[in-house]
């Protein structure tokens, strides 16, 4: 870790500023919607998808109201790609595994003339895009294994620091929407615990989830490789990550993984794709006021637009099929409209 | 759950002693071992076992100390059987699951003459105890499983409210041990949160740990079994129970179960068998100050004894070799000695 990381980052102004919003009485959170205005969420215009927000936490933390939710069940449960950050062009974890293949070749040659280590190495976009599943698998199990977990957080964290996302120039981690950390900090404000339950891994997001998003690494539920616990060269113990696929934190996989972790049901969910469906209406089917909310990509100016729900077009990062935008209408979910209801998306903007 | 489980329990009871404890200023803790004798571990006998509990806490907890330790950090996992509560005759999730087979082969009659249920229904204890572990799997697959998370709560509670130990006539979650209680709420006070770390099941230990030992859900880690998230016949999501082993939180497992759920290193760790050795090497491993005790049951007159440790009897269940004796004088782990340590064992004594 060096000091541009940890003194000079945006992310970290960023939560010195949320560090005295939290210092904010969470009483305010009841004063109703015209004081909340000034407080809480001031990056989102007024509207559904804001009052929302306010009306679930009122209802929840008001001792009188029948929805009333004690404060250790307080549980909200966040996607992370294309919720919290910017998913486009590609998975941020995918960038990483890629830029990682050379390190890899470099040590284990033979790989070099292989697929698809081979089309990577050749840095043709097109045919990296092309890469199917079972290529991508291939070099998360080159990449994110064979060492110790302590290393991995390290690559992590040098990788985090040099690598730039290719349309803002800026690190990954100040993409992140600047209306969700506000959502986060509101939530924990009311004694929320927020947790991530991402399809990325979780020992990814576990290294700056809690500098980036204020989600400490107990909070955050992603699909996992396996571990083997060992003894190193020096007799120390020491866990390696192994190429052995744990669980996929993903569709259905959402739900399972949060009653692996958490062991409870969550009373707000936000997604944004198909795959928070299920982590969604297994929120909804718990009783009492619930909120379950769907990010949708419709601003192509300030970031990008993909559903193809809503006449958007259509994408194989972070789908948002018609289907899923029928359910939330029907369901009461609400789908937030990044245009119409994020004044700016980032906090450098 | 009913009003007995509810209202009279004795382990309530005891939680309502120790929600008093809790509201003691935890300064109180840094008095030194004179004032804390008459504060936290009254059950404990002085010696050396409760100044290693003294001398951690305080040095981890003092701002001015090497070895102090930010709050976020201060994690503590605890074994549970043969650690928390009583483990002999047999685990107690076993009696659960044998007490079960009778539901289980009047829903599917077919059981009745087969391997292992055929053995279990005949009640020749003999017989039983020497089933093997395939057979044991065979059994936990069929009453563990096949049905949704909540049901299987349901039956937990229902079976914690009449079975009873063979040997105190009381319900297992009378056995635990007040002295491993009263450390448990001495490091919550001190701002440590605690984890259970068990061998046995997840889900059948998150169904009292929280009434039983402050401990919830979320702080649970243990031997999983796969769900699969899915609709009823209502249409409503579920998730359903599956003979599918995730992981075993045993051995190497415990580490690895620590890293998956926590993501953090213990600095405390408590266990009472050679299934705990990986977890307290792991915690040993971390730098600054930290803790491994391992309790030895030596007490045949007010709880059992066996090791085979120590000249103690050898046992298949809860097995404390000579050779973990021995890592632990040499690491500078502390055995808690039942009979020398504790002043008492039960709450109910």
């Amino acid at each position: 870790m060096n000091d541009e990381w940890k003194m000079c980052s945006p992310a970290l102004s960023r939560r010195a500023v949320l560090a005295g919003l939290a210092a904010l009485p969470a009483a305010s959170a009841t004063l109703g919607p015209a004081a909340a205005q000034a407080g809480p969420l001031p990056s989102w215009n007024d509207g559904p998808a804001k009052q929302a927000i306010f009306d679930f936490v009122r209802a929840t933390i008001d001792r009188t109201s029948p929805s009333y939710v004690p404060t250790e069940e307080r549980i909200a449960a966040f996607d992370q790609d294309g919720t919290l950050w910017v998913e486009h062009p590609l998975y941020t974890q995918f960038v990483f595994c890629l830029d990682r293949v050379p390190a890899v070749v470099a040590q284990k040659p033979a790989l070099k003339n292989t697929e698809p280590f081979k089309t990577v190495l050749s840095g043709n976009r097109e045919a990296i895009a092309k890469l199917s599943v079972q290529d991508f698998e291939k070099i998360g199990a080159a990449t994110l294994t064979g060492m110790t977990v302590e290393q991995f957080s390290a690559e992590v964290r040098t990788w985090l620091e040099r690598a730039r996302h290719p349309r803002w120039n800026r690190p990954y981690t100040d993409l992140v929407y600047q209306p969700m950390i506000e959502v986060l900090q509101y939530l924990r404000n009311n004694a929320y615990r927020t947790y991530i339950v991402t399809g990325g891994g979780q020992d990814f997001v576990r290294v700056y989830a809690d500098k980036v998003y204020g989600v400490p690494p107990e909070q955050v539920v992603g699909t996992a490789l396996a571990t083997k616990f060992g003894h190193g060269k020096d007799g120390r113990p020491e866990l390696i990550k192994e190429p052995k696929l744990l669980f996929v934190d993903d569709h259905g996989g959402k739900p399972e993984g949060i009653n692996l972790v958490i062991g409870r049901r969550p009373f707000a969910a936000f997604g944004n794709s198909t795959g928070d469906r299920d982590m969604l209406e297994w929120t909804a089917a718990g009783s009492g006021a619930r909120l379950e909310m769907l990010v949708l990509h419709d601003d192509a100016a300030r970031e990008y637009a993909y559903g193809p729900a809503a006449g958007l077009p259509d994408t194989k990062v972070g789908t948002f099929t018609q289907a899923l935008y029928d359910q939330a209408m029907k369901s009461g979910w609400t789908v937030i409209s990044m245009k119409n209801d994020w004044k700016r998306i980032f906090a450098f903007e």
